[in-house]
């Protein structure tokens, strides 16, 4: 018996594909998966893969993925062939915040995004933000990352026209543990126009950047 | 002295005009800044703006602006002339999600764009959504409007492609009170991509949805 | 001197019989249950038995249970002879929750109590429920247990006549971390007739359940 | 234009009928629902209907309402003309927990099923439980109200075999502001199979009910 | 029986006087107060003096305070009459944090200490800080002033050498309700040196910035 | 430099002698506090003293310890040589909360009071506290310790006379874990004169029961 | 029908009479309660009873009633002939915690103990707890009535040897609102022996100290 | 590519140098940081740096740092040559609390300031601190460090004229775990002037005071 099925026409319905969230699967639940995906010669991206999960995987298996520890991404089957589409910028507060950001560029990459970093270019020292409000004001998208006090937030929406995806993280320690307080930061924005989604969740706010491309193509279609 | 400075240029830096959240102000600073807008000639959006308060301003100015009692919104200076941009559609769980659901409806409207709005389709009824599918799917981006449990988000989230801006209402009771039910169901969405705004921020999910489709446009320009 | 001492009538009167929560016990704490157990030839229901706690304990006792790491559960003297009754039905939103939903059919069978499991239904996907419904509507008792956002209650609440039992999961991250966002939903559910149970407790779901099913036997009883 | 879309169906999907939950609707949104139904000769619960919106009711409709202020509850079209079913038992901790128990039993009575209220037998005097032993021991479904500690769901649970179903109500104060330590107790009870609705829920107690009995007829059906 | 006991040695001792926190008080207990103060001609300042307080209390007492409803401070026995202390700065976000801004002005004043105020300067609009940038730099002590999400504070922390009092305010709504984001913001910011005050603790930022500019004089003594 | 002073003189002021508190220092710090002990010859008593701390201890300091890990309590210098006081009880709702009531009985015992015993009387099975009625009756202070919803403290306090005192613990998971629902309901208990202490504060129950005891014979003394 | 049971044999049983939580209860029901006291020439305490609930009362019962609306408690049937019982003392840190104080005072008056009550000691001013060492030194049982931070729990119980039981109170702002910030203070207190009641349970509070006094008349009886 | 950009001008904008927070990062950021350092010879205080952390650079590095465990602090290049300026004082309330004590000491010697520590003065044992009472007196700034309930903030800040930094701690267990009270507590004082940092930042208490000493410093010079 499969405890588990995977819902391949997701990609055609909602235009993303499903991922498989690992972090609460046992191995043998990922392997069964993985199994599958590569019978069909399907593509699939892991999210929340802890090293000792990738470590327990048979090894023919954990030899098909692409696995970067730092997002805790795995991915099987490449990235897609053509030239990826540009827009999307992530601007990441500090280095503690790159393994969110970086599971959201690589969501994006998995989908044929591509997508700069701007790291750590938190408020306490806005000059390092102002260095890049060029590049800034040229994305048709924006995934903030940030931890802490997660005041980046509010600062960039401020600045550029194009909306903004908050990607709160877990960075942080007594009133800031787990994220929280930059989740909340985010939400409670004076800043028009901010979007949040859940702690560390770069799956989230690269999926949400995805559709919003998405709907900018989808306009030009005569209705 | 005056002790408030309106940001008229925000909208040419952000494609969103300033508004004056007014609950937490009094009657005289609410009266000052019309005053100024509308001496300026200017166009004002007012969000959550009692009754009482409503009532409490000076009978010129009063009359000057559009209030709407159920969204708690004013408009000053009346809509843009332009015809109304499609593309933005508006779910509603259940006839007491209306308040924000308004709000939005009104901020887009403030803006030049159209949303036309589903009611009452709440989980408990699927077969209510059903029905409406074909107009879901035709949007290129969506509101979706609920208090409770919040189970319409991802429910609408597994069945479109375009992106969804969650608006949590504070409908609800018990565990419920307030609306982190509603608003932490939605940030945890297992659907991809769901973004999210503060509770009954219907103002916060309109300039959200009028920059994505803003970033449509831009995405027309050569670079 | 013993620090214990077990319900030996509580199955006869409430109907479902003690069980030992192994989670907060030490080894030593929970040998000495087995042994007096053993030695009176009784059946016994272990749960929350980790499986560090399980290998620790002496091995004569250890190879009379019959124990599943999955479910945490181990159970000493066997299933009972009579067969199963039919009538409960167990439904999961993902391959992660199927740890509290193989601790409530555990509990079922130790009880003689058979429940078919729908696995992997979850709203972002909602035709793999629809292709259930005939079954769903089959049951006379329904457990549904999910993490994250906990939608499915609703979702499944909606659909049926019979009583839904929701069992929440802590599976989630963020602000969905430890199970209060899937428990909040459930209980907040727009649809009326969900009955919740403390997250992770799949002993809880499968003993109402049982109740439930011994309410109907009872009324065929003259009064 | 209406906005709002009643469920007609409901009863016959779900074996309970849609109520009206008043507490988040403005009096003219209610008006319009009680319209819709008494246009269709149709029976319809309201819940949560604060006395202020009871007045605020044109004259007509109010007084084709049978309103009880207490439990916050109005009947539209009267109660069913059948003898009620039998089978439920309602027990509460103390007289202030009155409201939400009543809104149980109107719930049952507009559904056509009887249940007999033990009030006052709070866990400070256990004497007064034990003299209402043999009634609780015959009730085929119990529903239990309590604030504060909410100690009596425990203790009525190791009391009996039928299903209880913990109502938690907001009496309390201090810790207990809100109710969520009586609903705490109520999910983490020592006693097997206790179930829980939200708090001050006394419908969704009811319908809980209703569907465990009914669970108990459809079992006499041949399959 | 007089059931309070004023500490007028406090100023002595601390450096600061004691002042009286109205909010819980009745009026009578507040007017036996002011009587004690004025028959010593004794000066005296009150906090948190709701309108109804104020007009509930005795017509000769009354008239002899200088009473501020924005900041719902009172002052008995007017200010000092030696020319007030420089050094202090007051920033606060929007217009809607002025009550909280005000009462540490009227602290200030009440000990003899000038706070100029630049008002409505949030981070949604950075250029109205750059503007003030000037003026920040020659404070010795900057109060800054915010609710929401509170990003004021580590970007005014981020510009300045000052030492910071972050002041949150409760405005508000939504996951913001009561200030607490506001609070977190300031206590996790990213930037070194924030301290900060309780929620709308308008008093308590005022009297921190005393006790700093005397720590400065007291410096100069030798030792 | 010595970084720790104990108050050898708190035992004649506050009638308890000073414990330390042994889970947030280390190891190091633990022996520097014993050596000083040891040298004078003075009793001392460690509480929440971890297994691996215990094990860490030079030999020659731990060799003078009675060591007792269920309850992680340590003795330095024995116990008093006179016989001990009666007129304690401690009531144990399940063998999980053990640890909290040993560490209680080990601090009674290490002042020079008896304390007996009864384990495993939770409200599930109510008969199981009725047979100690009698007990109950007898003793001048009950120390009643509970986990899970803590229904035991209100049932016991209405069944005696005797002051109780509520040990809420840490057992239990989902809503209940922390213990932070026994604690609540303890302190929201509908029987009067419970008096709570921290969570798994065993130490702090038996000082406070030790206080209650030594009020009684202050009591003789003529004043 | 009656919908409530008075224990009156609960004094009894457990020392303390039973007393009416008036908060949650109607004004229709709170005369029944005193009409049945009043036909059996009961005393009876009535404890949280609003100034508006008094005053809705029928003349006849209200003018039976000894009210005191600072702790909102009533008394029927005057106080104990008998010269009330020494040995408590209330101290409480502020004017503002003297309804609370007061309850305590008055529950202790009514079960014919007498304590004298210190109020304004707040900590910020110890030189004020200084002078009453020798009175707190006295008592058998002492109640600290404190909020905001609790301070004053911890800082009596250093100085005494009698048990200390704490009565946190809502009083307070920001963090304190609600009087959990007094509470948790209690129950973590560095101080031994410190036993904490429900935040502004004065009647729980006294209830415990007269369960202390006699619990030291009970050890005079020989067994 | 880098993913860090160290703000190497801070200390010239704002008084206090930028620090590395270790604890969310990998030891590969810490090692790329310091190596940035240590080839500018720039100095550098690492913050929160656990032993595994430590252990895990590679030795040349390593071997550059003087680490303190006790602490988590780290520094590259040594202290400042001058002598250290005077007038900090840290006040902690018991052993447990010397590691967050130690960091905002080792920062302050990183920046050139002396503070000695007074430890193990907690409320429970007042005569520690009255003993004190003089050198307390004597310093321009003084940082109080405490967990559990806190206390130790309202009675010190009752005491002096000095700005008092609290800095709570993570020390404590049941309701104290992680801080949070001690953290109230202080925000809560009833003592004016208290300012707060988040929990365990030694180093934010240590750069506060540092602006602080600093502000003495700016005032006189002539503007």
């Amino acid at each position: 018996m499969t405890d588990f099925r995977l819902d391949w026409e997701r990609e055609a319905r909602t235009g993303v594909a499903e991922a498989v969230l690992c972090e609460p699967k046992t191995a043998t639940q990922i392997a069964a998966i993985l199994t599958e995906a590569s019978n069909k010669a399907a593509r699939l991206l892991l999210t929340r893969l802890a090293q000792q999960q990738h470590a327990a995987l048979p090894a023919p298996l954990r030899e098909q993925l692409d696995f970067d520890p730092l997002s805790r991404t795995a991915i099987l089957g490449g990235l897609p062939r053509r030239a990826p589409e540009q827009g999307t910028l992530i601007v990441a507060a500090g280095t503690a915040d790159l393994g969110p950001a970086q599971e959201a560029a690589r969501t994006l990459a998995f989908h044929g995004r591509a997508a700069p970093l701007i790291a750590d270019v938190g408020v306490a020292g806005l000059w390092r933000l102002n260095e890049q409000l060029h590049q800034l004001r040229e994305a048709r998208v924006i995934i903030v990352v940030a931890g802490m006090e997660g005041a980046l937030f509010s600062v960039v929406a401020g600045l550029v026209a194009a909306p903004v995806i908050a990607l709160p993280t877990s960075v942080g320690y007594g009133v800031a543990t787990g994220g929280t307080v930059a989740l909340h930061a985010a939400l409670a924005s004076c800043a028009a126009g901010v979007m949040v989604v859940n702690i560390d969740n770069g799956f989230g706010a690269a999926t949400a950047a995805i559709k919003i491309l998405d709907a900018g193509h989808r306009k030009l279609d005569p209705r």
